[in-house]
């Protein structure tokens, strides 16, 4: 392939992992944990951290909260560069205030979501709802991954608010996650978008992302399982026989995880084995994982790999 | 009927409406607007006002946006007695800082959405959700109308979660807003907790709600037919001979209205026959009503009976 096309050259790749937030005894945010967590899973494969998306519970935080979160990160000594933290809320301040404070803090991007609460916006009501944020942040370093998740957010990102946006705001646009699920989805956004960042919210369907001109992946399960996505990432980089045994082995272990509520599942994996029980506890309206659920898991989890 | 059983004689009840946001040049609230179009609505038939609901875009403004306009409202000269603003939030803690920001202006309750980002939450997690919020409130005088809306939150209330809460926080439940336009929800929820005010969302099916203990309605079309629903109402506590008649008339009104957007549509009839063009703009998602469809509604208007 031209080296030009290869995942490694472009500025936005590789795995990113869709990071757990740990709370505290008040179910506040655990500052140190997080950092921890967020250190650990750069050491051990992880290109990129993306902060406050789906996984992160982030619409269960204040902005203030979120915000502090983030701060604790790059505090802890974590280089903004590796850091992408979701900003898309439903109120417009609120997108534009957690955009301009990931901005200030220099991080490489950030992931957003449209305003979710209002159910099928026109393509007009969504270019205005971002073009704002985007004028309103006024920041020539932005950089705005769009977060394509309709399972949860319900509200689809069209191809032609892409266009529209791109055209509007020449590099603002870098790229885009998918967690439809979908590869007619994901195929979708590469074809028609090569220049832009195109990446799965799955390390299922990353593989074959990338072998169409894809960026890599942004990934609850890389909280677990961040060294066995990035030897699938980085086989495909260097052209390795056992690719694809080693997306087959990610897969199963991604789908392993799938069988239990993902976020409960992940945080008491965590807790148990690091032996940090607060670690364990989502915030409402997610529950902790059940002790029977646990019994299983926790068989699963040496097969499958995990890290923790 | 038995006098304790008279809707007038009950705490929450009337006609209430899901006021609209007005906005200024910089899609910022315009609180002189707001207020006076409260006051407007007050005068002219609503028992109340539900400031920062789904009419009122709450989930497009910032908590800071949300407590300035209800601070507007009180600050005018409304009684905080006729204020039930809309504090549900995904993230707990705006909605506890919501919460306790009415109460400490004295509103007669808050009408709570559920945390709606995550999808089909379970039972538990939502009880965990609100009584998190009831605890963190911790004030006696903390009244909680539940907001019932699947369509647009995605997130139903059920019978479960009423009764576990109103176990809890005996006297802390005092209603609900059920805006699933689904009569059979309506009746269950109204059969199943005779002694919480039950509000249709819409003034559609308030008739038929207050024959079987319903108590009024919350509705947008307040905005612009409050004397045609108020005059419902009336004539049933007063028995009088044409109460079907009006209910009649005022859901022809609802419906003429439900061609359109109903938010924009209602916001650009303010502006025009108000003569106060920032009045028609909506924040995005949601558009300003477009000429064409404006020229349909202005011809409906005046056969409707909306009072602007």
């Amino acid at each position: 392939m031209p080296a030009a096309d290869r995942p490694q050259d472009r500025p936005f790749h590789g795995i990113w992992s869709a990071v757990l937030t740990p709370l505290g005894r008040t179910f506040a945010p655990d500052h140190k944990a997080f950092a921890a967590h967020a250190r650990f899973l750069l050491d051990n494969g992880c290109h990129g951290i993306a902060p406050f998306g789906t996984t992160g519970e982030a619409n269960s935080f204040s902005v203030a909260e979120r915000m502090a979160g983030l701060e604790a990160l790059v505090d802890s000594g974590i280089s903004p560069a590796t850091l992408m933290p979701g900003t898309g809320c439903c109120a417009g301040p609120d997108t534009v205030a957690l955009t301009r404070h990931a901005m200030s803090l220099g991080c490489k991007g950030v992931l957003m979501l449209p305003p979710f609460y209002y159910k099928n916006p026109s393509e007009e009501g969504l270019y205005r709802a971002f073009s704002t944020v985007i004028d309103r942040v006024a920041d020539s370093r932005l950089r705005v991954l769009l977060y394509h998740i309709p399972p949860m957010s319900q509200i689809p990102i069209p191809h032609g608010l892409i266009r529209r946006l791109d055209d509007a705001f020449p590099g603002v646009i870098a790229g885009l996650k998918d967690s439809s699920g979908d590869w007619s989805s994901i195929e979708g956004f590469i074809r028609a978008f090569p220049e832009l960042a195109i990446f799965p919210g799955s390390e299922q369907l990353m593989l074959d992302a990338l072998r169409i001109g894809g960026v890599g992946c942004i990934s609850a399960t890389c909280n677990i399982n961040p060294h066995g996505i990035r030897a699938v990432f980085d086989a495909y980089v260097s052209g390795s026989a056992d690719t694809d045994d080693l997306q087959a082995k990610a897969t199963a272990a991604r789908q392993a995880l799938q069988a239990f509520p993902v976020i409960p599942a992940m945080k008491r994996l965590i807790a148990e084995r690091r032996k940090m029980p607060e670690w364990e506890q989502p915030r409402a309206p997610f529950l902790p994982l059940d002790d029977a659920a646990w019994t299983t898991l926790d068989g699963v989890a040496a097969e499958c790999g995990y890290l923790v």
